[in-house]
């Protein structure tokens, strides 16, 4: 499959659990720090963005769990991205091995303020897919 | 909303990230705890089932944030079961406030043996859901 | 031993690593959670402090492990703390199951200002010791 | 200074707290995967080693934070190692960002057995040890 964007990680021991293999909720780290480094890659810093109240939160989550990650495996996460309201995006996340897919998700982030209220923002999201277009 | 199974829980600062909410990744842990703490209820223990080959594996998670916790907010997780085959269950798990929900989760179980591979159980199963009937 | 705080914890199986116990970088984060509760039964909470540009940094932390938390074991954090100077506290905390140390640390806690420079803070200090006398 | 194993590591936001800062406790995971990904390099695997019934367990963390990490910096955690006695050994192990010093490590790692006893372990002390001497 093409992603606009892939992030080379590694299994940390101590994100493995009892069972030796990587848990749940650190697959969900792994998809948010791949979109961290994906949005820094086109310049922008969830940091820097609360600081002009612009505040992407994930609204919802699908993941599926297809095989299990484990102790010193190296992955890629794959990332897709889509505008899908003047408020909404959907990100596509698969983490994968030699095109084995492990895990794949879908996430909608919405843009709110402070205070989690939505916030319609054309002019940030603009900015992103233009600058997404011009890189793919 | 009925629950078969509820916890109270608080949030720990340490799970609150730069936004000064609860990270998206925590929620999975709170709901797995509670999976946790309602089988022990019925006298399961992840950590002995694994020595009899039984391993429970959440195989789809769909998870909506509908509202954020934040530092020291108390909160229940209420859960449901459902069987969905020889070898699945599916979790309903609200994280709630006060009737006001704040996240709303659908977990796919499975039961599979130490290689991941899906194992029929009926025994196991059977026996869980007589336990839960018991209950409630 | 006698402490001025106790609270009771319970391991949670997603923080037991691939060896069945409780990962080291756990006890710190129960250590802290401990720290916090104490600070908010006097009436402290972290996060209004920060409004108040008072910062509570650990700056030097020394934890023994003697015996390992496992999966599902309940247990005690005792915690009792001195001050050192018009800055700096220090915390004694021990992890304990039926008078049995499982882990014993000593923290040193520095007041600071939001740029991590330490301030003497008398007024603080004495409010917050002047609460522990009265409480003990 | 010099140091005998150095891992370059960025900070994930998800790893900062409500402070913006990176939380205490994941320091120690830094330093753990730095010892996990040194072992490595030398041929051995934490995992591995548990099946021959080597566990390598931290007795005693002595950290000194001198400067906080904050959100996206790059980093480096720079290890040296001693042997104490037949059983224990000590890492020495700093975070540093261009010579400057943000934390400073003294870890205690006994080998013990599955059940938490300390063994002495000659054979497996002296292979590392050699190995050590080969690679600096």
């Amino acid at each position: 499959m093409d992603y606009i964007y892939k992030l080379k990680l590694e299994v940390r021991d101590y994100e493995c659990d009892i069972e030796g293999i990587v848990n749940n909720s650190i697959y969900l780290s792994y998809l948010e720090h791949a979109r961290e480094k994906f949005l820094k890659s086109l310049g922008y810093n969830f940091f820097e963005l609360t600081k002009n109240n612009i505040y992407l939160v994930a609204t919802k989550i699908e993941i599926e769990y297809k095989k299990s990650l484990m102790s010193s495996d190296e992955f890629f996460v794959g990332l897709n991205i889509k505008k899908l309201s003047p408020i909404r995006m959907e990100f596509l996340q698969d983490i994968f091995i030699n095109d084995k897919i492990y895990t794949s998700a879908k996430i909608i982030v919405a843009i709110t303020d402070k205070n989690s209220k939505p916030i319609k923002n054309r002019d940030f999201l603009n900015g992103l897919f233009s600058k997404i277009e011009k890189k793919s």
